[in-house]
Parts: C-alpha cells; sequence; structure tokens
C-alpha cells in the first residue's frame, strides 16, 4: 500500500467528526478572545484547524511559542490565536484572535469543531452485562466488553469494545472507559476517562516473609477516582492495602505510570508518562511529576511541588519546590552540582594530560 | 454522583468476601502469637482487621513501626498484633497479640477474615475453550476469555475474563491468571499468580542487521515460571531466544516490569515496578531489584543482592552487595559522591560570588 | 506438576513448527555461507538449531563472541556458523558455515527450521466486524477480536485474539496484529508487527488549564507506522494533536516504550525497552535509544546518534553523537565525571578520617 502524507490537515475525516463552518465571530465568543486586524472580520466563515504552516484562508490557528513568529509572517491562514504580546506581529490581511490565555483559546475552539462524539446509547450484541448490573441512561456499551455482578455505570457513560468492569464498580456519570481496560474494587466519579489497556484496582505488591516464602497480605482497600481524573494508556493503579488509594479531582495520569497501593494524589496534579509512584505516599494538590521520575514510599510532596524528569525522591518535599537528580535537591542546586563537576573533571584531565 | 469517604475502614462489602467473626484465641493460633493484657481475651470475639486510628473494639490492628506508637496510645482496637519490643506500649484494656513476625501475623489475620476466594467451576458460556484443550478439575474460565489448541489448565485454577492462553501452553494448578493477560509459548507452575494485562511469552527483541533493514531472529525459547511465581499488571516477560527465560520458585515481579529473553530470575527475587532486566541477565536467589532500575544484558547479580531504586547495572554485582546510582556502585560509595559534589559545588559558588 | 527442566533445546514441539531437515547446501546457500572443514559436508543432513554446549550433530550452532571459544572448542554441533576470524578455531570433524554477517547468517538458518506460520485465512466464529469493514484476501481474524467500520485490513494479514481495530482504520499487508492490541486513528504499513497490548493512536497528553481545572486539547492528528514497523509489548503510541505521530520505516520499538503526540521517528531507528520519547521530538534514521532513556519534547536527533540507557535528552544530539547521563553528555564526558568524582570523594574521606 501506499502510505499518506504525514502533513495532512488535522482532523482527517476519516477518524474524526467535524462541525462548522463557524463565523469568526462565533469562534472569538466561545474562546473569549478580542478580535483584532481586519474590520467585519467576525462574520467571516472558517472550517477548522490547522497549523500555521499548512493552514489556508478557510483555517483557523494558533501561535504561542516565540520561535514560531517566522511561521506567523507567511501564514495563509484565515485567523490566528495569539497573546497579547504578539498582536502586532500579524501579518496584513490575517484577523488575531487575542487571548491571554491563547492555549486554552485554542483548545476551546478546536474542540468547538471536533468536539467529542456524545455516547451512542445501547448494549452491544456481543457484550456481558450481569444483570444484577444498574446501567444508567444513555451509556453505550460496546462489544465483548463484561459488566461484573452488581456494578453501577453511571448515565452517558461509554464502555468501549474489551472494557472490563469488575463486580460491584461503581462509575458515575459521563464516564469514558477505553478499550481493554480493567476496573475492580473501585469507585470513579463523574466525567473519568481512562485510556486503552489502563489497570485500576488490582492487588497491591504487598506480602510478608513466611517461612517457605512470601505469603501475600490481602489488600483491603479500594481506589477511587475522583470526578475529572484522567488515567493514560496502560497505567497501573493498585488498590490499597488498608486504606484506598485516592486520585483526586482533575487529576491527570499519562500513559505507563504506576501508583503504588495506598497512594493519596490531590486535585490536578500531573503525573506525566512512565514516572511512579510507591505506595502510601501522598501528593498535595497541584503537584507535577515529571515523567520516568520516581517517588518512594510514605512521603509528602507539598502543594503545586514540581519533581523533574527522571528525578529520584526519596524524602518529603515542601510546598512549591522544585527539584530534580536522583536523590532529588534542588533545580539550582542540581545544575550547579553538574557544571562544577563538568569543570572540574575537565580541568583534572588537562592537568593529567 | 457523590464519592465516598477515603477513611471506609477496609474490606468494603462490596468487593470483599468476609468470614468470621472469629475468637481471639483462634487468631492468635493462626498467627503462632501469644496473647497478653488481659485475662479471658481468647474468647473474645473480633469481626475483622482495621488500622489504627479507624478500629473499633470488634476490629483487630497492627503495629510494626515505632512512629505509630502515638496511634496506638489513643487506639481502641479490640486487639492489636505488634512485636515484642512494643508489648508494654499496649493501652489498657487493648488486648496483644505479640509476635516476633507481626507483619506476618498480620497477613495471616487479615487472610483469615477475608480469604482468596476459591475457583467456582465452570466455564462461561461466552468463553472459547479449543476442543483439544485439557480443563482440570474446578477451573474456572471467565467471560470471552480463549484457551488455545492442546493448551493444559491444571486443577482449581482461574482464568479471568479476557485473558488469552496460547496454543500448548501448560499451566500448573491453582494457576490465577487476571484479566486481559496474554500467555504464550509458556510453561507456569502451580499456585502462579498473573495480574490484569500482564504479557508472558511474546518473542524477545532479537534481530539482525540484513542489506534492506533489520531482519528477525527466531525466538525458539520458552517462558518457565515455576511455582508461586507472581507477576504485576502489564508487565512483560518475552521468551527466550535459544534457551528459555525462566522465573524461580516464589519470585514476585511488580506492576510494568520488563524481563528481557534468555533471563534467568533465581527463587524468591524481587522486582519492584518499572524495572527492567535486559536479555541473558541472571539473578541468583532471595535477589531485590528496586524500583525503576535497569540492567543490562548478559551479567549475573548475585545471591542476596539488592540493587536501588533507578540503578543502572552494566556490570556483576557479588552476591549479597548492596548497589545503587547510574552507574551501580557501592551505596556507602554512591552517597559519598553525592554528599562530597554538593559540598564541593556549594564552596565553589561562594568562592566565585 | 513437574516444570520441565529449562535447558531443552529450542524450537520446543509444543510451540514451534518445524521444517526440514536440510542439507548443509541448503543451509549455506540460504545463509550465503563458504562452508569449511570438511569434504561432502554439503549433503549432510540437519535438523535444527541449537546453543554450542546442548547441539548434537544434527543440529547447527552458532558463535559471533570470542567468550564462548571454550564452548566451540567441545560442542557436538553437526555444524557451526561464525566469523572469518574464527575458522582456524573449528574442532576435528565439525563443519563451518563462514559469514562475515553470522548473527544474520543464524536468523535466516533459524528461520529456515522455523519460519512465521502464515495467515490461516478465515474470521473466527466469534469475531465481530462490522459491515462496512474491507477485509483483504487470506486475512486471519482470531476469537473476539473486533473490526471497526470503515476498517481497512490488508491482504494476509494476522488480527490475533481479542485485538481491537478501530473504526477508520487502515492496515496494509502481512500485518501482524496481537492479542489485546487497540489501534485506533492509525494508517499502518505492510508487514507491521504490534505485540500483546501495543497501544496505538489513543489521545495524547495535552491539556489546557482553565478557570476550573484541566481542558482536554483535541488530538487531532493520527499515527502512521510505516511499513517494517514493529512494536513491543505493551508500549504506547498517542496519536498527534496537529499533526501526525510517524514511525519511520524498519523502526523497531520494544516493550513498554512511551512515544509522544506528534513524535516523528525516521527509518530503522531502535528504541529499547522503557525507553520514552516526549512529544513533538525528531529522531532522524538509525538511531538508537537505549533502554529507560528519556528524551524531553520539541528536540531534534541526528542520524545515527546512539542515546545510552538511561539517559535524559534536554537538548538536540547531533548526528553520529554517543551520550549517556542525565542531563545528556558525550561517552567520555560521562565516564570521565564519574571517575573523577569517584577519586575525588575517596581522597576526601581519607583525609577527613
Amino acid at each position: 500500500m501506499t502510505l499518506p502524507a504525514s502533513d495532512a490537515l488535522p482532523g482527517d475525516p476519516r477518524f474524526f467528526h467535524r462541525e462548522g463552518p463557524f463565523s469568526i465571530g462565533t469562534l472569538a465568543e466561545c474562546a473569549e478572545a478580542e478580535i483584532v486586524g481586519q474590520d467585519g472580520a467576525e462574520d467571516v466563515m472558517l472550517r477548522g484547524v490547522a497549523p500555521l504552516q499548512a493552514a489556508t484562508a478557510q483555517e483557523i490557528s494558533f501561535l504561542d511559542n516565540r520561535r514560531y513568529l517566522p511561521l506567523l509572517a507567511e501564514t495563509k491562514a484565515g485567523a490566528v490565536i495569539l497573546g497579547p504580546a504578539f498582536r502586532d506581529k500579524l501579518p496584513e490581511g490575517v484577523v488575531g484572535l487575542v487571548s491571554k490565555v491563547p492555549y486554552l483559546a485554542w483548545a476551546r475552539i478546536a474542540a468547538r469543531f471536533h468536539p467529542v462524539t456524545p455516547a451512542r446509547a445501547g448494549v452491544h450484541a456481543t457484550a456481558w452485562v450481569d444483570e444484577t448490573a444498574q446501567i444508567g441512561e444513555g451509556v453505550e456499551i460496546g462489544a465483548f466488553a463484561t459488566i461484573g455482578a452488581h456494578a453501577v455505570i453511571g448515565a452517558h457513560s461509554v464502555i468501549a469494545a474489551h472494557a472490563a468492569i469488575g463486580d460491584g464498580v461503581i462509575l458515575g456519570s459521563h464516564n469514558r472507559i477505553g478499550t481493554h481496560v480493567s476496573v475492580s474494587h473501585a469507585i470513579l466519579g463523574d466525567r473519568v476517562t481512562l485510556y486503552p489497556g489502563a489497570r485500576i484496582g488490582q492487588d497491591g505488591f504487598g506480602f510478608a516473609i513466611g517461612p517457605a516464602g512470601f505469603e501475600t497480605v490481602p489488600q483491603l482497600g479500594r481506589v477511587i477516582l475522583e470526578h475529572d481524573v484522567e488515567v493514560g494508556a496502560n497505567s497501573t493503579i493498585d488498590r490499597g492495602s488498608m486504606r484506598d488509594t485516592v486520585i483526586g479531582a482533575g487529576t491527570r495520569i499519562d500513559n505507563l505510570v504506576q501508583i503504588g497501593h495506598n497512594a493519596q494524589l490531590g486535585r490536578c496534579c500531573i503525573v506525566v508518562s512512565q514516572a511512579g509512584i510507591s505506595g502510601s505516599t501522598e501528593l498535595g494538590d497541584f503537584v507535577t511529576i515529571a515523567a520516568q521520575a520516581g517517588l518512594i514510599g510514605h512521603i509528602k510532596i507539598g502543594d503545586k511541588a514540581r519533581v523533574g524528569a527522571q528525578c529520584g525522591v526519596m524524602s518529603d518535599v515542601d510546598a512549591g519546590a522544585d527539584v530534580i537528580g536522583s536523590p532529588a535537591m534542588p533545580f539550582r542546586e542540581f545544575f550547579r552540582n553538574v557544571a562544577f563537576l563538568r569543570r572540574m573533571a575537565k580541568k583534572d584531565s588537562k592537568t593529567e594530560g
């Protein structure tokens, strides 16, 4: 077969539903942005979103980084969302939608053209739903999905093909459970999204040393995913041993992340791909854990702390602190150490030579 | 929906089967513990387990860490399992179950109240079992599970919903295969547990460089999981290329761990979340690999060695050694280096300033 | 049950199809190797492959590493593939197949005995294929597999049990899609192999900060996997946000790897287990990323660059460069720093003592 060019416009109709066209006025309103650069622009109709270099007069584009200013100068886009600092960089004939939060404006306009497909109410002919399960209004259940005994699926949720919702699990409304997800021993709030292959609620890694080998310690807690939580593809969240594992409202977890038993994450945390949070560790609100970072168990990370990529955290981190390195230290100290060591080792090698 | 409080007692009846109540005498016997602190206590009935701060007079709790002594002083638990060192810290009216291995005692008592649900013999109506497969006595096979040609499932094993047991695979008795697990080219002993999404027996990462790109080297070995092995959620164990990949009896592997082709792990090893063991590397018995550690291929790790979190191991490790850092070095050396560098860089920055 | 010995010959007939026997002449021709050591050897028949220490007179074996010369001296193999440098180390009576690319010769001979099983054309009785999907000639679709609306499956592809091919997805010919794989929003070339549990095409990790929490940025690109790409078990490749995520022809990705949205990998790259490539990062051709390495977003890695294990790459890497460490630096500098620090800290501790 012949592969497609990879510079196609976003929103390939094979895969994405499209609405519109919309007037620039409508888009500006939805993004709470100010229209600049051309009289009567609010009535111009646009049909989609596109990057600066690919957009035509019928698309709206986006700029939030100084290094893409050369692309702005040459763009053929009908309109561009941008921050106030760049408003006088707009080329002639390009309409500006000026927003103090241009990325948020972009998110909303893109979602206006390509809204999330609502649940298509109904249970696929091949799905297996236990007769004691409670299925809410407007729920969509895909092929070969399984819903266990006494499970509760809140209204307008989507359970994708091959997903497994275990006995007793409770899901709030408007959940989106991806393909091949498994959920057991868990209670989920509203608008929770689980991406394909996420594993929620299995046994934590708990055992005692007995005379003939390891003996499993029963894992008797649950997983609570509060409202608006998202969990990435193939990530794993173990249920608690004696208390619950809790992920706070609005927290977003990327792919291949591990969350150990009894961990407690606050609200609106960000946990990036391949990071790991060990058992019983607690995060405050608005904490960021960058990719491949690891936190040992039984520590506390304060509100708004930021843990850098590949960081190894072995003790508590203060609220608002920025740490990196393994073991973790303040950002400034880490880079000072790196620079010092480089300089000294180089000097030494010259002396030796 | 309203989310539940996350400080509920462990053992939520939505998710956990409960037995009992049991007398303190029965529990002490099952844990081989000594009853102290109150005459006639052996006849008092208890109905479950709970943490110190949540337990009522009808629950038994647990202490093994000095820092929770303040919780012991205020606990309302009917009984507390604890080590000999803490026996005189018991508050008035609280029965003690004293054990030299309190965590093991706890594991056994918790398992007495919440035993593992035995296999519910039978094949789900929707499962697909090849007619040439041999299914042992008392086996439970869940919805949409698939059992391949000539596969053998040992007695009293549980194959959860959506699991895929490939052609020719042999499972011993009392296995627990989780949802969405795939097993191929593998032979498993008795009492093996695989958590959801574990991948056992796929091709290793082997290829040669040919004139037109990479060419696959056939992976002709198997995976052998010996008795009592556990493999965590979404972990991956590749089959051998020319010999078998072997995980020794009693070894426990956490979530998101990678085991490369031909690796050989000894008995009762512990491999914590997100660690990776490259191809043809060999571990002795009782080796611990902490979270996010990585071992290159073709090396040997001696019995009882301990590899720290995020450690990068590039050469053999002696039996009993403790290593950490990337590249790996003895614990003591690693922390000496860290402290030295911090001190020198700080001093240097002051001189500069 | 009794577990098998783990030193069995490769190619256990429970799991592997076997062809042959083949004459040494046939094997030498298939490997483009020269026969040495014995007259008339080309007519000797062999029945399989085996390691040096296990092979009998009916098997062919392989040597490419000096440290296994002692095994060569004692091998009972009927023939051994080896490089020109070792040809005079052949023991009496052992036929040599001399090749300048012995590992490639080995790959081809092993594949001659154990060729990949071709697709067994047909759709399993339990599979769910949307009526609008196009299924090519000779395609095999396994139990409980799902093929979405308007999906296209190229000729002679194998879709294993439990795989989920989403709406609109296009697969070229001779694809091999493993058990429990999910693919959405993606176009795959010919001869693409996805191992069990791989996740292709889900939403990238993209969101803006709104007044009430994070707001999802629609992910409107696709995933393009070019010809001959392989993706390991439980690896995750997110679709692009505004452009496509592209994996170049012949690139091989190991298990548990994360590829972020908009990433672009060139041809014949190697990405080893548990590595992570963040969003919008670009790799040239023939780049190697070793295990557990992490690359931040929006950087470029030049052709043939090599990134070491656990390396943390925060900026562009030149073509042909070798980097390691976190943050990344040239190999030589990294090891110089390590040695210098070790020496200085040791000296300091002696002075202190």
